[in-house]
């Protein structure tokens, strides 16, 4: 076991945050003793512990001693007193001889100062290990906090064809298990997740984690000329899971059925391509303290979210199998662009497999063509 | 360096005789005294030396003692006089103390005997080191020994959203350069490859292999009712680069010009999709001695390929940007499947990357409903 182990370890208790501590980041903590991990903890609920306490924690409840121990925790030590006393000074007086950080932390009231204060004090401090996989896992967070706008994502599946469905429109289901079950992970960790009302007439989705335990996000539809059925799921089950439908109608006589089944309307304007604008959305969605959207389908909502420039990373589910079909729809819809030139970049491009499925992952590029 | 390293040395060598050597496999050869290479050797004509005979005589020629030293070869050394005498016999001759093989040769002429003639004499034998890798350098090889058809590989270049164009139809390029290559090492090692007229219509391509010194495959367009143009330059450059036309039409009238221009005319019964029948056709290849077809574009032919159940590997090559457009071509057009269950399975799938694209690959397996 080397720091880039243990910080694996730190990783994975950071990752049980997940979805439970928002707008904050996910962070995670092990305490290590000639090469054992003596103690763990996480960040578990805004306004709880941060980890580094809830490891030092944990290991007063063991009863175990961590004085000259090593503590690797994923974001570098608050300095600063918010919810929480500062973690650097509880470091210190816990008499821990060395720190290794993941992720600095690029919250102005911090940058930096954690680890000056944690080596003013004498302690030696390691930075950036692992630090990509612990940026990684506070996409939402660190986007968040330097563009004060949430973080959105495109989530799509496909067929290696770059098929959504079949000709006759049937997509259950293109990805396997391992897929799904990531899906709904992601569903627990996002604010909110979007669909554009052809989704909603197609599928009737929940848009709930079923994850147990896991945590439902708010369910935003994108509906221009407010087409929700009034017994959609989205519909019914507004008033236990939030559902807001973004819509260009005004008319308070069609929105008060909505209303009074407990969905929130938001009024929103038309984009140069017909339908509600997606970026001004988003930014509404922002301004209720939602730090995060992921937009699930269909195609026509992916074109109007690309076009709208609101989609700052794509993550593409390609299933190894093929539908074929001309009239079969693809992911991104609308008018599309019109020379490659044009085109969307995915930068930072990550693939991993997911069961017999491969996830491509990446950053939006925009480039003054596309739109 | 282990067994492993030295059998990836002997690949790299193997693959000097890609696209020179068919029918025959491609294979390479190592030899190693002491942990240094002193000898490398590789089969690289038809007709040729096999490579564990080209080794031994790069040994000669460098005065190097081969007596006691390991031979690592990709493919199972031969024991039976062909073109040239038997391998195996060779390396006794030699006095090899130890051979290390890569894939069992499946020639049910040689079929294990050439190892163990060598255990016979006292040779120590490895199996199987890279044969994963060993057995995809000779893909075609394999397949055209025990199926007695031609490989057929459907190859094309999508986006991220699986476009294999703009909406207006423009494709260039969707791919980057290192990809671009890898595709024309591929027209290398493919005896033929194959276009729908659509794709002549629209790029009007020369489907040639433009590595140096690479050989150009065979051209083969699928023109149900004869629309390529006669000035197209796979019909102008026939003379030089073979070009077969396959064609439901029988008119001699019609077929006069393009024969006249130097192309082959290949009469093709229809299949159920209304198209020459590509399972046909690629049989009526293999009778012409031609062991494998890349299919190249567009969507109709690969729909006709995978219809006819003539495809035993998928290439697909996605380029990380978005194009969007509900009206964009996918790679496989025609009528699709139309349930989930019934689509093309693409199985041992391997994901690799090329330059900033990623490409899936992966054998087709057909189901009882998509045809």
């Amino acid at each position: 076991m080397d720091d880039r182990d243990f910080m694996s370890v730190a990783l994975r208790h950071a990752r049980l945050g997940a979805g439970k501590v928002n707008p904050n980041p996910v962070v995670g903590a092990v305490i290590v003793r000639d090469g054992i991990i003596i103690a763990t903890g996480h960040h578990d609920r805004f306004g709880g512990w941060h980890a580094e306490r809830a490891a030092l924690e944990d290991a007063k409840q063991a009863g175990v001693d961590v004085r000259g121990a090593t503590i690797y925790v994923t974001l570098e030590p608050c300095c600063h007193t918010g919810k929480q006393p500062p973690c650097s000074q509880a470091l210190i007086d816990a008499g821990l001889a060395r720190v290794v950080v993941g992720s600095p932390d690029p919250n102005p009231l911090v940058a930096g100062k954690g680890v000056r204060q944690l080596r003013a004090a004498g302690i030696e401090v390691v930075e950036g290990v692992l630090r990509n996989e612990c940026n990684q896992l506070n996409e939402i967070f660190l986007h968040a906090i330097t563009t004060h706008t949430p973080f959105v994502m495109l989530k799509y599946a496909m067929t290696l064809d770059g098929r959504i469905a079949t000709s006759t429109g049937l997509s259950r289901w293109i990805t396997g298990e391992a897929a799904r079950r990531r899906v709904h992970e992601d569903r627990g960790r996002f604010a909110s997740v979007m669909v554009g009302v052809g989704t909603v007439l197609a599928d009737d989705p929940q848009l709930t984690c079923r994850i147990p335990g896991g945590h439902d996000p708010v369910r935003v539809v994108c509906d221009t000329r407010l087409r929700t059925p009034i017994d959609a799921a989205l519909v019914t089950t507004a008033r236990t899971t939030p559902t807001i439908i973004a819509t260009a109608v005004e008319d308070g006589q069609c929105t008060l059925p909505y209303r009074k089944a407990g969905c929130e309307i938001l009024q929103a304007n038309i984009d140069g391509n017909g339908r509600v604008h997606v970026g001004e959305i988003v930014k509404a969605l922002g301004n209720r303290g939602l730090d995060s959207v992921m937009i699930e389908g269909g195609g026509a909502l992916a074109w109007s979210a690309l076009h709208d420039r609101a989609v700052s990373k794509v993550s593409a589910y390609v299933a190894p199998k093929l539908f074929g079909g001309r009239n079969a729809p693809g992911p991104v819809g609308g008018e599309g662009i019109t020379t490659p030139d044009d085109a969307f970049r995915i930068v930072n491009r990550n693939v991993i497999t997911v069961g017999d499925d491969i996830v491509i992952e990446g950053g939006v590029a925009y480039v003054h063509g596309n739109r």
